[in-house]
């Protein structure tokens, strides 16, 4: 493994190969496996669990870290191809990114979308452009169409829920004040399609997934013994549902348009997970959530305080697969 | 020790063994102590000391450290119990603080006062709430009521001075721009009573220290052989004063008043400390202040730039302790 | 070496040896040489470089780091001596100085100019008060009128790329939207200059280097058998160059002026380095910035992107030649 950018980058057993790393250093720690190595950790979003999970789990492997964020202590990044760069962003992604690269053994991004040109977005180009510039291994830590780490962390909360390999996933649209990207809706569905699952995206009208999210997911369903499949209709998704994972993610419809979403959403209020949406689901069906949620918004208290919600061990879970992913990257093969 | 919330969860007798701890690792460092351990910093205010000098000390131990800072890097928290979350707080602090609990072995935070409502100040609510939350070690890095960490490190630079135990301590208030938390007051108070001094706070009108701090101080002052009382009478106060410890706190009869608060301290500028405060002290009373510090509003240059000052020995000390909090919070005995 | 402040305060012979020793810990690194030791790292202007190579340097010899950025996660500070401080700085360096070297075992500060009065910022009074403060050692990240840092990984990207002692090395202004400080440029042709070069600053009218500064570049040179002069005759500076530097400064004949600086720069836009500027230099001919470089600006895509560049080698110099400047400061004989 060069990179860590995509989970679609490796096969399904590659993946429960890497999960299975997790658990052994959870059982048997390693904490001189990275000593002496340094992961640079850069920052164009703001991070609250990716932050700390990342230098923790760095940390404990024996490594250390720095974290540069844009905007915070440095300055604003241009992006541009041939920008004549007489704004406010002081440097050029071309120079900083290889430059803070010097630094360090590994780099982890976090590059969000620009949330104006769905084709733009969905093209990866920006990150891919940035990853492009490094020598070193690089780790996507949320891009503006995908978030390996996250669900690669949903992958092992599922496993160690026992969660049946075909049970039924519904990836579910909650609502929230703002239009948010694309990049976790995207990874959810292609991970628990990767993962054997029968997956169900619902969600209100305007808010559909592109069509080449879904046909990514569809893909590694096919290959993986899965399903996928797409509705606005929330009786037929969450019947029978072991998982609903609750995520706001802005109108696809009107992608960039902040008025016109807006306006979709007005009528939306009551995409807000409550217990009632669990009575026709699997008695032991679970809440998940990525984190951060808009409370009473995107999912009630009752549900975030109950017994369904397994957020927190997801958020756990951050810590413990990115250990995997760091120790496969860095580590030195002991002879 | 399983928190670190307040020096009145303590004997007398702890604190002064906690206080040798410190003196221990001091004279025969322990690098290696806290190997493998990493502490998480959680700051909703600004930091300088409390930043700087709690990674040092989790450093001088072996451990690791990273820092969370509201709203430079990470966006800003919720903390209303019940709140629909539609405005700019992106996560609840009933989700953040948990999560940043599982990337480590003890969780420091610091979370000012509201500065609105005196009753909710002072029930220490929001902090509670908070660390209720998690199921390691807290340390208080100054929250609405309270800073046990500058209260230790204050006590430790009384017994680096050999200040006697029954001498006379003044807690002047200060002048200042704006309406400063009560933590440090309460905090000051409580600590040179529970170390069995004779303490006086000294303030104009309109800005005593409320009821519950005042008792709560001379409840340690009786269980430790020292006396606690309150007077606007610079000369009385001052009068043989071993100590004087400045510090700036806003109105409390007008808490959460700007303009009233204002108005008050308008007439006050001579709250600056002099030289000639020291007229009738103790010919080597020293000058205490917890930092930082408003030159020539609060504290004269004179005063600051002059052999009575030791505040920067206090500033030392609050590595000092840490280390000793740190390690009585998370080493392992050794067998 | 007590502090490092200055390439002038040591011999050449002296930097020869410190370039000698960066080089030694390339080959044999000594991963354990800093162990236990604590850098602080001060920063009163945004850092990329410095603040990611400083903390990996350190790391990559055992030690750890802090960083405190003004006004991010702590407060605004006030430089000036005797200030009535009831306006927005909340600490003074005069105590926030001295109390961050107590956390740790050496300090690296970054406090660029004033930019108003060009004596004041030549004097470096701000820096040298506030190093003055500390009995630690101290660490220039960049002040008023000098980055040694800087011009020490410059002269070992030089030594690197085997250019000759007596080579034409051509300091070149060049555009930017705001007038720039001029650490760099004075550091630089210091550097230069001592180093033994043939050195010719290349600057339009209104731009010319500071007495103050070209006096000391020359004694330099005359000390260590090089030359220095200053032309805006850019075909005379070019022909036969075996570097250009280019750099961003402000107008020195209207320091402080950004509105008299803007006018002068308005008819500059053709001081943007391109390869057009490479046509009667030496054949292999190397183009050196320190970045942050605004592209298209001060130097063109075409430039940057070609084989003419040696920018990264430079920003790599930073972490190797600061793992000597460290090690020399702070590692202890092994007897």
């Amino acid at each position: 493994m060069n990179h860590f950018l995509d989970l679609a980058d490796s096969s399904r057993e590659q993946i429960v190969e890497l999960l299975a790393l997790a658990d052994r250093l959870q059982t048997r720690p390693e904490p001189q496996a990275l000593a002496g190595k340094i992961l640079g950790l850069l920052f164009f979003n703001p991070s609250l669990r990716t932050l700390a999970s990342m230098q923790a789990a760095m940390a404990k492997l024996g490594g250390t870290s720095f974290v540069v964020t844009a905007g915070q202590g440095t300055w604003q990044f241009e992006t541009r191809r041939g920008a004549v760069m007489n704004g406010a962003p002081a440097e050029h992604v071309r120079e900083g990114v290889p430059v803070l690269s010097h630094y360090c053994d590994a780099v982890g991004i976090r590059a969000f979308a620009s949330g104006t040109d769905l084709d733009t977005d969905l093209s990866e180009s920006a990150f891919r452009d940035m990853a492009g510039l490094v020598s070193k291994p690089v780790i996507n830590l949320e891009s503006a169409i995908n978030h390996p780490c996250q669900a690669l962390a949903d992958w092992k909360t599922l496993d160690d829920l026992k969660v049946p390999r075909k049970a039924k996933f519904v990836l579910s649209w909650a609502n929230h004040p703002r239009a948010l990207p694309l990049a976790v809706p995207a990874a959810t569905v292609h991970m628990a399609a990767m993962r054997g699952m029968d997956v169900v995206v619902l969600r209100p009208e305007g808010f559909a997934l592109p069509g080449a999210i879904m046909r990514k997911a569809m893909e590694a369903a096919a290959a993986n013994g899965g399903t996928v499949r797409e509705t606005a209709d929330r009786d037929d998704a969450l019947n029978g549902a072991h998982i609903v994972y609750a995520k706001e993610w802005g109108s696809t419809t009107h992608y960039g348009n902040a008025e016109a979403d807006a306006n979709l959403r007005a009528k939306l209020a009551d995409w807000c997970v409550r217990d009632t949406w669990f009575s026709t689901a699997a008695a032991d069906c679970k809440l998940m959530h990525c984190l951060p949620v808009r409370r009473n918004v995107a999912v009630a208290d009752e549900v975030l305080d109950g017994k369904r919600s397994v957020v927190q061990r997801e958020a756990y879970n951050r810590m413990v697969v990115q250990a995997a992913v760091l120790h496969r990257l860095l580590s030195t093969p002991q002879h």
